[in-house]
Parts: C-alpha cells; sequence; structure tokens
C-alpha cells in the first residue's frame, strides 16, 4: 500500500506566524501521501473574549453553546483553516480546506448529555475514506478543521486529535498510514521538566510498566491510550513529537511491540 | 451539453435563517448540476464592529486591511460557508465548501493601489473550470465564498457578483450555464418603488435603451454590463431575481438577443 503521513498540529502554533510558516515547509517537503488536521482553541478563545463571549472549558473541552459554535466555526473553518491552505497554495501544495461537513467527510452525533451538557460537541460515527482517498490520489491534500456535522444540518466542535485518530483508522484501510502527533513538548517524557528526557520508542508493555511507575501520568495517559486504539485499529505508527522535529525523526515513536 | 445552473445569494439572505433555509430547500430542488456562490458582507460589517474595527467602503467596496481580511475570512469562509454547506447536507446535497484558495480553483491579483488603496482585494485572473467540473460530475456541489487567493500565500477579498461572473464563464465551456443573481427586489424594475414594475426580459438594444431613458440607472448598470460580457463570453442565460423566486421563472432575464 501507499504511504500517507497524516499530521495532527496544535493550537499554539497557528498563533505565530515565523513557527507556522516553518511548519508548513516542512510538512510540504513530506513526500508520498499527506493529510493535515489543525486546531486553534487559543485562537478561538481569544476572539470570543474580544467578542465578550466566554470560554467555558470542562476537562480541557470546550462548552460550545450557539454563539461560540459561531466563533469556533469562524475561527477553525475561517481564518486558521484558509490561512493554512493559502500558504500550501504558495508552498506549491495543492491543499483543501475541509471540515467534516464539506463532501460529508466526517459525520458526528451530537454528545449525549449525561453529568455535562457540552452542547454543540460532536462524537465521531462515520468517515468517508473513500473521499478523501480519492482526494489524495488527486494529489490534493486535505486540510481538516476540528468541526464535524450531524447531517441535520448542525455544525459539531469536534477535538482535533479524535479527528486526527479517526481520519488515520479509516485510511489505514487504503494506506500505510503514519500518525504524528505535534505539540509543545519534544515527545513523550520521562521527566515533564527535561525536553531532553524524551522516551523514543513505547510499545503496550512498556506503557504499562511507565504508567505503573508513575512515569507517564495525566493527560498524557488518554493520548496513548487513544494511540494504540489505533494502532490495533490498522494505523501503522504514531509518532508525539514537537512541531518543528517532523522532518527529523524524533519525538517518541509508538508502536503495537517493538 | 450538460445543465448547469449557478446561483448567487447576497449578504442580506444569508443573516435571516428562515430565509435563508426556504432558499436552499429550493436550491436543493434545483435539476441537473449545480454551484453556489454566496456573499456575506452586512455580517460582516456587524462582526467587525463587535470586534472594534470599523468597515470602510467605498463605493460599495470594503477596504480590507489585514484585520479586516481575518474578519471577512472568519464570516465568508467560517460561519456563512459552513452553515450553509451543513444545511444542504442535511437537504441531501454533497456540498463542498470552498474559497479560491481550495484546490486553487480561483487565482487572482492584488487590486493594484491607483488613487485608492482596497488593501488585500483580488481582481480574478485564472478560474479552474477542469477542477470545478469534475466536481461537479462527482456530485458535488460547490459553495464558494467570495475569497480568492494570490499563490503568494494571501488571501484575497473578492467581489461575490464578480466570483459568480468568472465561473459562469469558464465554465460555459464545458456546460450550458444559467447564471442567476438573487437580491433583495424582484428583479430590474422600470419604477425603483414598484417592485411589480419587473422589466421580464432585457437583451442588450433594451438595455441601450433604457439606459438613455434613464430607466435603468446607478448601481444596475454595472451589473448589467458584466451581464452581457458573461453572454458575450459564453454564459447562456442571466436572470436577475429575488431568491424566494429562484424556483418560479419569475425576475428578469437576460440574453444577447430576443
Amino acid at each position: 500500500m501507499d504511504n500517507l503521513t497524516l499530521i495532527k498540529v496544535g493550537g499554539k502554533i497557528v498563533e505565530e506566524e515565523d513557527d507556522l510558516n516553518r511548519f508548513l515547509a516542512d510538512f510540504s517537503q513530506i513526500e508520498g501521501y499527506k493529510l493535515l488536521v489543525h486546531g486553534g482553541g487559543r485562537l478561538a478563545t481569544k476572539v470570543a473574549k474580544q467578542l465578550g463571549i466566554e470560554s467555558r472549558m470542562i476537562d480541557g473541552r470546550r462548552i460550545t453553546d450557539e454563539e461560540t459554535l459561531k466563533v469556533v466555526t469562524m475561527v477553525y473553518a475561517g481564518w486558521v483553516n484558509k490561512m493554512i491552505v493559502a500558504h500550501l497554495q504558495a508552498l506549491g501544495i495543492n491543499a483543501v480546506g475541509l471540515t467534516g461537513a464539506d463532501m460529508n467527510v466526517i459525520r458526528s452525533v451530537k454528545r449525549p448529555v449525561q453529568t455535562i451538557d457540552y452542547g454543540f460537541v460532536g462524537d465521531i460515527e462515520e468517515v468517508d475514506a473513500d473521499r478523501l482517498a480519492m482526494l489524495l490520489r488527486q494529489d490534493i491534500v486535505p486540510v481538516m478543521s476540528p468541526l464535524t456535522h450531524d447531517r441535520q444540518g448542525n455544525l459539531l466542535n469536534t477535538n482535533a486529535d479524535t479527528i486526527a485518530a479517526e481520519v488515520a483508522k479509516a485510511l489505514s484501510k487504503k494506506f500505510d498510514v503514519m500518525l504524528i502527533y505535534c505539540f509543545e513538548k519534544s515527545g513523550v517524557l520521562r521527566d515533564e521538566e527535561d525536553e531532553k528526557s524524551v522516551i523514543p520508542l513505547i510499545d503496550r508493555d512498556m506503557f504499562m510498566q511507565y504508567r505503573e511507575q508513575g512515569v507517564i501520568q495525566g493527560g498524557m495517559i488518554p493520548k496513548l491510550e487513544n494511540a494504540f486504539r489505533a494502532i490495533d485499529a490498522g494505523v501503522k505508527k504514531i509518532i508525539i513529537t514537537n512541531s518543528s522535529d517532523i522532518q527529523c525523526n524524533k519525538g517518541t515513536v509508538i508502536q503495537s511491540c517493538f
């Protein structure tokens, strides 16, 4: 199967034009098929504040009422997405910006209210891998913003990490998928304070061990659990790294076993 | 050749959810290939105001500085475009929202400064009719927001009427194109105060006559001049009508001659 590199890039980098340009230049150099998923939460919070809308987060998830949905749609699908697309075009990459509603590529359901009402937040039900593969094979590079839809006319705010994982899983039926999660740190760290303490490889056994020892903790646990689920679903390799290192094989490589 | 209906819908309708839903329901019923171009200027002015950014217009054209470009990108390509796409998906139409940067479908140049510096405003140089035709033939309905790009990394605010005309011209090589301009009035009126005074047909001779008589004046003159240029370039038929009448053959039909 052909190789596909799927990169998820977080909210901070899209705020810094220089960092973003450097990242997009690196991204444009990746050989083979590629796809980008971006966030934009920090910018959304900033714009919401300017519009006098309070951002309410629970466990890092944004409570998305109707007004907030407008803001995230404007920021994610408008500003951030189109800025990235225009930059990639300048780099010779034929990008297309998509939400899950566009070409119906990702359908979700509005998260049911249990203890918390997250509002217009989506849980992914279906990714149209055929459509995405068709675009990729036409040398189009999808740039996906963290919004999906319910096919009832509602856009739904959807976690970008989850979009990356679900798209990677769906496309792993058609490509050998490498999924790269970019964030601010250099990888999964042994010592949160030491950027040089990157754990280069983690397999399932090592993950169990690190977790028991308390080396891996907090928000990194669900991130890695998701990563192993993606591996189980057919994704070949997952890398967690800094957005400035996507070209140089740094960061933490996650595989089923070594 | 196959028929293509290309509709441009203005800024006011996108503000009124009921009107928009009715319009999109009508749009979804159109048979054959179809494409939608939308505006959003009034909403952009509203959001700019909420963000404390002054909207400056000259001859109805928005002066687009860097901050204003962010606002129009958020409003046009984000909020308005994705709301329309999600609604069309609910109506069973496989829409994709596009700016000119997406898949490089419309390339522009930043308007040169003569007496007025319009800022990040684009004059269209090239429409990729092949790409748009390919999407249409895959039963995808492009929904185009009034933004293009210069392939140097800049998005450019671009008049929606002009986008509709240029896309119609480019696609007239591949389809029999009918271009419908929707606005608030019922058509080209003999008497601006009387919605019932719609002129049903205008050809080039009649246009000259009406203009001499002062029946057609003001902003309608460049609108009709553009329409005749599109007809010259191969567009089969142009209709100027109210957005609630796209299904019922009302409004003013413009053809080269009768």
